[in-house]
């Protein structure tokens, strides 16, 4: 009985130290440790390399650091019969929703505009429409893009979310499915995207969807913000629209490549907004403490939560 | 009995046709209109001229537009004796909030930071603290202030609050006085400026409090975000802050000088970030709706509601 920790590009030992003194007598290894294959009941992974999972033929679970498991869906060795817990954490949501929320509130306050103004010594008193008068789209309404919600709802913005089924949230109008989708963009002014990367939401972010939003309430054009995945967005559409004034502005903290390569040309797009993929990071302490209390309910009989739905793909 | 509108700068026409509206019978006039001063009830004003006030000598009360009035409180020959009713609006104070959230959420995600980056190319994976680390200390706790702390807390902010008088707001930490300034400011990553401008707080943004506001939590240094009055901040002290490191970044909304002057040298600071006196605006609906019936109750012999303490200031 043992938790291997497979992590690459975090400092796995902190991590391993941390669960240690956790788990108490639950045995921790790393990858260098020597352990028998058969003896893992539980892996850790972030960004498993291709042998992650080589002679692990006794496994209970396969728990992810991340948030979001596209990845490692795709890896080609995933024992297809293992459950996969992924990381739902306070921390995180908050961290991701403190991006969100920075974003919208700098596009709505026409932000690009004031800057372009600043640069040109120019005095122009234009006001921004009131929050009430602004309606920002949610693509994604799991844990993160509820959490979203909860923190722009007393800011005052309309709030209109999408998903892939049906979400009842307080204060946010509700689309679901490819046949609301788009209604749901002709309504939003600002589109946030915290959708898991699937095959169906895979490009969603392009100049077909851009050019459906709605136009005329913020000055430059309707805005998106991306937090999910660069897998969501189309890097060419995204500079064609910011270009042509299809988008007024992006935020993106993510990218098709990353690093974003130096060569790319949104560095240089006056309008977009980079971010190193840092909207939110997963905390040692509340991940330790996450997984270390599901590693040892399960061990005393009780059901994995926040499991993967393999088919839907998060 | 009629209300005079004396309002420079805005629509007084449009103003006028909203009062002719919401207050039937009763008579309403402009500067241009002939009547007579003495059957003036009411002025409502915006940056009066210096004969504003001349002739009226029946007035029962003055209303501003404007929420703060240091400028009518100094126009020399405002009647001393007659109430001056503020402008108190939930619109105006959303709005402002707006602002101030915009504000302190991209300086909390260290825009300026990763603006840099950008225009370097460089990725670089800076993790802002969280929001629960990080304190927002508001000077002035009156409408506005409360509404700013309303609308930050649900964000997950650390508050403080420093005000003339002892205030009580959930959530918020409260200090009073100036001998709690150096307290509150120790422990002030950002700081929201929101005080009325009276002689006690003129010129309060100035380098010795800039010095004080604690340094370490936010990457480049604390930030100040001013959204009351540019008599409150010295521009140069601002300018050598920002240079010096004393501040990480500002963001001004009101100046000194109005609109800024060209030649300034706040324009080129990429560190300050400037609007045009655009943070809040007054809503001609709301600010009909709010003064007809302040007006028409006092008609009916209740008290005015939010008169100015002339004493205070504000």
């Amino acid at each position: 009985m043992a938790l291997l920790l497979h992590l690459s590009d975090v400092d796995e030992a902190a991590w391993a130290a941390k669960f240690r003194a956790a788990l108490g007598d639950y045995k921790v290894v790393r990858r260098g440790d020597a352990f028998n294959a058969a003896e893992i009941d539980y892996i850790f992974v972030w960004k498993p390399k291709p042998d992650a999972f080589d002679g692990l033929v006794n496994l209970k679970a396969v728990l992810s650091l991340g948030a979001g498991v596209d990845a490692l869906l795709r890896h080609p060795n995933l024992p297809k019969a293992v459950p996969i817990v992924r990381f739902v954490d306070a921390d995180l949501s908050q961290r991701m929703s403190d991006y969100v929320v920075a974003q919208v509130t700098m596009h709505h306050r026409l932000f690009t505009r004031f800057q372009a103004d600043q640069k040109a010594r120019r005095w122009n008193q234009l006001y921004p429409p009131a929050a009430t008068e602004t309606t920002i789209g949610i693509m994604g309404m799991g844990v993160l893009g509820q959490d979203a919600a909860r923190r722009l709802a007393p800011l005052g913005f309309a709030l209109r979310s999408w998903s892939r089924s049906p979400k009842q949230v307080d204060g946010v109008d509700g689309f679901a499915g490819e046949g609301a989708f788009d209604t749901f963009l002709a309504g939003t002014d600002i589109l946030v995207c915290l959708l898991p990367l699937t095959p169906e939401t895979q490009g969603i972010l392009n100049y077909e969807t851009f050019s459906k939003l709605r136009r005329g309430r913020l000055d430059g054009g309707p805005v998106i913000v991306n937090a999910a995945r660069g897998g969501h967005q189309n890097e060419r559409d995204i500079m064609r629209a910011l270009t042509d004034g299809t988008l007024g502005a992006a935020s993106l903290d993510v990218f098709e490549v990353e690093p974003l390569p130096q060569a790319s040309p949104l560095w240089e797009i006056e309008n977009c907004y980079i971010t190193p993929h840092v909207a939110a990071i997963s905390d040692p302490d509340s991940g330790v403490r996450y997984f270390s209390k599901i590693l040892l309910d399960h061990e005393a009989g009780k059901p994995l939560i926040n499991v993967v739905d393999i088919e839907r793909g998060y």
